[in-house]
């Protein structure tokens, strides 16, 4: 399996870290939280999307849950968060593409895997979209926002967009790395436009005005 | 598996569709949300359930998830309602029907598929009821209500009577179909009773007056 | 299995008692909900955290749902808490100590569970806390205030701790019950200390202001 080589290991556990930084981070700014809170959070922003794609490939335990080196890697990050908050809010952009990065790693690590066990195209596209997001979604609910994924700028799409690119590559037979490699390029470039541009994707017609809940 | 026949597969997949209808309109009136979000919630209203009896079958992969069938059918009641939801807004009556018709269906093979696999008959109805009012929980919680099934008319209530029916004619011998059939026209009744009559279950003693969150 | 024992079944359903009362007590006295939301917010309170964890553990379907006893035991509990209310207010404290009894066991069972299916010790110490806390942050969710766990007093805390002791005996080959009650001792006497003296987790240097959500 591709996501267990040591390339793939490497760039999942990097995509935890930014992912627990970045929850944690979340966390501290939106409410009042202790310590365990915070660590909490930041666990759960990174391995959240983890475990809900292995709940509905089925494959149980979660292998975040199962590798200590997610767990940990999860725990020192939040920790990392919790102790350098305030100096952390100054950068703002490199934890953004932090964040970025790993919407892209998990977007094309999530749909890869799906592939792998032998579910279908649609199955691999919302899986590599349910673990990109699955987890800053858990925090979100937990610190009372409306998620991200609902509302915010492009955020969904992108990963879309990634795992759609990896089932795209596997199904042209190009190996595993490089339609993972394209997938989170495409993902990357895609959300970092729209945090740059603050774009956001259409609205209902007549919907709410914004600012409203 | 009478869920797997012709007839319950359509009046499955005809729950489902009420539901993301239902379920993607919520999510128009109450939140501030894009495309993204519309189908997100959508999907989740009528797929939820069913992943939350699937787990606590140990049934995974949800069977949901596995069938494509039930993916396609839930985004296209979501795009739907994202595309008309002001038209869609004059209908509220048929799709307060279609809800409660979606309550029934699930509520009688959610209990039936814990029969199937040899749950008991507690584990039965409770299971009936959450594939029925899960999605809808989770989707509030989504969206930050509080879940219609803890507080408004009677919602839980016919779900949980409806998959005691079904429990109650498998233990008399009937035809796994006729059971399906008594208990979700059990459920649909009240449920529409509930609705037009605006009924509520009891409330504790002295409890928090009507209004108050 | 230690906790199939009869001691530790008594011990594991009383907790789940103890967690019921108190999941629905909160849930009345939070939310405006009806006779249906009560009881399942009980029923959530006391079972979310082992199946939380059993999901975990890929051991599903969950022991307490199972079991019809563990789901009786958490209805009656739930039911209870229903009819008497306003009597039980005055208990506050009783119910308090009864918690923080259900908070030990959990923490002790789920990390012996962990620990029986062959996980490392982190996992243990990871998923004693969850069982014990799993329930209450699902149900603040659902009545929508920020988890207890986040931001009170010691709450996840002690039940770490408990879960550590029962990992630090099972690692110097103590017999499992012994570990257990040490565990659930420690567990117990910190959460009590937290409660009576109010005190909390360190919070981030530069936090926000108490009060604020």
């Amino acid at each position: 399996m591709n996501t267990a080589a040591p390339l793939g290991l490497t760039l999942d556990l990097a995509g935890t870290f930014a992912f627990a930084l970045n929850g944690a981070l979340t966390a501290v700014r939106v409410a009042r939280v202790d310590i365990v809170g915070v660590i909490t959070l930041g666990m759960i922003t990174a391995l959240g999307g983890g475990i809900v794609r292995d709940v509905l490939l089925g494959a149980l335990p979660p292998a975040t849950f199962l590798d200590w080196r997610y767990l940990l890697v999860a725990a020192v990050g939040g920790l990392i968060a919790f102790a350098l908050s305030r100096q952390l809010e100054r950068l703002a952009t490199p934890i953004t593409v932090f964040d970025a990065l790993g919407l892209s790693l998990f977007a094309v690590t999530g749909a890869a895997k799906a592939l792998d066990l032998g579910f279908g195209a649609g199955q691999a596209v919302l899986l590599g979209a349910m673990t990109a997001v699955g987890g800053g979604t858990i925090r979100d609910v937990l610190v009372r926002r409306v998620p991200t994924i609902l509302q915010s700028e492009l955020y969904a799409i992108p990963a879309l967009a990634g795992a759609v690119v990896v089932v795209g590559a596997a199904a042209f037979g190009a190996p595993g790395l490089l339609g993972a490699l394209l997938g989170a390029a495409v993902c990357l470039v895609i959300r970092l436009i729209g945090v740059g541009f603050r774009l956001d994707a259409p609205r209902p017609p007549g919907g709410s005005a914004p600012g409203q809940v």
